[in-house]
């Protein structure tokens, strides 16, 4: 550890500047178009542009849609682009590129995999949800079960209370698939996937993980773990844009007997074949449903090119060391201000964001924004900071608490303007 | 109608191109980036690339993304857009703009609105489709039975033997939803949906309608026919781009009591609330589910600007006259060349698009391609070219007439290379 770290007297923004200067991944910011004024703290909610994404979509649309149009399907390989970016996306997850593809939004793919486990599963009728899962898990998981009708239920257990809820004998054993994300949204909280999906396997039940907020972050083991089934975000770590396309795991020993309900054709062995009957494709390509979004499947795509030769173990030990300096520099300089930590303070129990509560949460977000440091406000007081080592620059973490800083000293964040409530926080 | 069309001589390049100089249409071929050699009559397939899609594209990446960030879903709109642009949509299916949303594929969309009918239809376990259906509608609709389980199954009947499969009293009582494509992918013919959805709704049942062969096609009335569910198509005729996303439409006398099955965030009445139980937004937004795609929601609305100021009645009225002209040259120039007609005659049973059976299909269709004429293939010996009145010009069809008739004279479309089959065809 830097001599810096270890110091005993107060950080100085020299100091962070030093880490800077010998930052193994100082390089990739330039990948990004980013504002030299803006400290964005908001990447674990939309990355931001990577140049390669604004080239590439510029060529997709003057030369393949625009010159080549409908044969582009071909000639320029967009047919192979769920299966290829799926592939991509796999070594980020640890995973075989055979079990990945790209299609749909988050959401629709939690449906499809959470309705593949109950076929796989039959008799069992709990669905269990990690009890502060993400919204569009617990709520597609409520319309599956109501689809399904039958006995179906939801389940919501503590994370910390799982492992008895699946060893008591009557409750685990209707439990058909477990429900998590791997980071959670609010708290930053890092859960142990591999403990976790084992006890979870005990009971005879299948684990669906929620990678959103790990993606691109850490380093996430899916086969070495033994998972079933996986979806992640586009656009949050991976940088895909807005409302970038989805991924989706399935562990290989399911992919001959798992269904995907929404059996869209492209899904179907033959689409092209035009036959009455659905006959799913063989292997993960049976997962996917309608016709690609290629526009949006390229952004992502291209995004994937700024992950060439960096190491996920790298940007794990960046992001744990800026959530560390981060916390210590809040502590440090804003200590008396009204923020509580919200996030593990142990590096190893936390993803890849840091969080404080503030019980003006919403109006201080506001108030930040405004002075050009963006992180965003999850109901209902907290304030939360993604921490994205392909772009942030240790000196950023100095310039954003100083921010901070201002904003509640001054109480600025208490003026009406910043009370008016925004559609999306 | 013109003296050129009535005139008994054949028809010459000169009579078409003076069709051309009085279309009132003609100036819409200017909004798309379309190559001057190119014959183009894939636009049911894939609509070109409108410039204004191009353009504001580039505003969305520079600007909106690459600047403005995630600030961007509340200054720039983009929480907003699946509901203005379906509002936009709205009039170009005869629908009042509250029964429109814009997300997910149509194969996700039509197995929400299957759902959704079964709900609504409880005690029916038939899902009947148009046996000729596109494929994904009928597999998405085995997908949902299979899924269900509990009895439901899916009906197949041809479009002819619908009337007396619903007036049958055991069959058609246990009818809960009809689906069915306005125009037939194939074959180009022209449902009459106004008898159509009558006859289904004496049965008790529902009618769920897929536009994605006439949305933007030709004058589509919803609401006067009292039409239950419809999907359609944001990429054929409607020009937002491969793999553009879907419309969905939904009667506003169900708004109130249909369920999205599919119950993700944006379909929540109170999504950054982030509460533990769905609880279905008022009206049609409860049929959103995850993230909008922005790139691709942005191209779509860009695309939509082309129809400022044209009337669709203009447009089915050059569609006809294309598809008549389209007829009568091949009969009179084509003729003893192996095709046969494979769509309507009348132009009041025949949607925007012309074909022929060839028993070479596949090979001539790629020999056409090669000739810059691009129509598709649809297996197994169709020709198939759509008729897009917003680009295409009627000296444009002698120019295609040529070249199918010099292709089909040469029999080049014999040699090897024209059977390497494609992916995508």
């Amino acid at each position: 550890m830097p001599e810096a770290e270890q110091s005993e007297k107060a950080l100085s923004r020299e100091t962070l500047a030093e880490l800077d200067r010998t930052d193994p991944l100082a390089r990739c910011r330039d990948h990004f178009q980013l504002a030299e004024d803006l400290l964005y703290f908001d990447g674990n909610s939309l990355g931001p542009l990577p140049k390669t994404s604004r080239e590439h979509l510029h060529r997709v649309l003057d030369q393949q849609w625009g010159e080549d149009l409908i044969s582009s399907w071909n000639s320029h390989g967009w047919i192979e682009l769920p299966r290829r970016i799926g592939g991509r996306i796999a070594p980020l997850i640890g995973a075989d590129p055979e079990q990945v593809v790209v299609c749909d939004s988050v959401s629709v793919n939690l449906f499809k995999l959470l309705a593949a486990a109950t076929e796989l599963r039959p008799g069992r009728r709990t669905l269990l949800c990690q009890a502060d899962h993400f919204p569009t898990d617990l709520y597609i998981t409520q319309g599956l079960a109501g689809l399904r009708g039958q006995g179906y239920r939801v389940g919501y257990v503590g994370v910390d209370e799982l492992r008895d809820y699946l060893l008591d004998p009557e409750r685990g054993s209707d439990v058909a698939v477990v429900s998590l994300g791997q980071v959670d949204f609010r708290t930053g909280r890092l859960l142990d996937m591999a403990e976790i999906t084992r006890s979870i396997h005990r009971a005879g039940a299948l684990a669906l993980w929620d990678l959103s907020h790990s993606a691109g972050a850490l380093p996430v083991r899916l086969d070495e773990h033994d998972v079933d089934f996986a979806v992640g975000c586009g656009y949050k770590f991976l940088n895909g844009g807005p409302g970038a396309p989805s991924f989706l795991y399935v562990a290989e020993r399911h992919l001959g007997r798992a269904v995907n309900p929404l059996a869209g054709w492209f899904g179907h062995r033959d689409p092209f074949a035009f036959n009455r009957d659905y006959l799913p494709a063989v292997g993960i390509d049976r997962f996917m449903c309608g016709t690609p979004p290629i526009l949006a499947m390229t952004s992502l795509d291209a995004a994937l090119d700024v992950w060439q030769g960096v190491s996920l173990e790298e940007v794990r030990e960046k992001s744990v060391r800026l959530g560390d300096l981060f916390l210590r520099l809040v502590a440090e300089r804003c200590d008396g201000l009204g923020l509580s930590p919200a996030c593990p303070a142990d590096a190893d129990l936390r993803g890849s964001q840091v969080c404080w509560t503030h019980p003006h949460g919403y109006e201080v977000m506001q108030a930040l924004i405004e002075h050009r440091l963006v992180g965003d406000f999850r109901s209902p007081d907290i304030l939360r900071f993604g921490l994205c080592p392909l772009y942030q620059r240790y000196v950023d973490l100095w310039d954003a608490v100083e921010i901070l800083r201002r904003v509640l000293e001054s109480s600025i964040y208490l003026e009406p303007r910043f009370q008016v409530r925004s559609k999306v926080t």
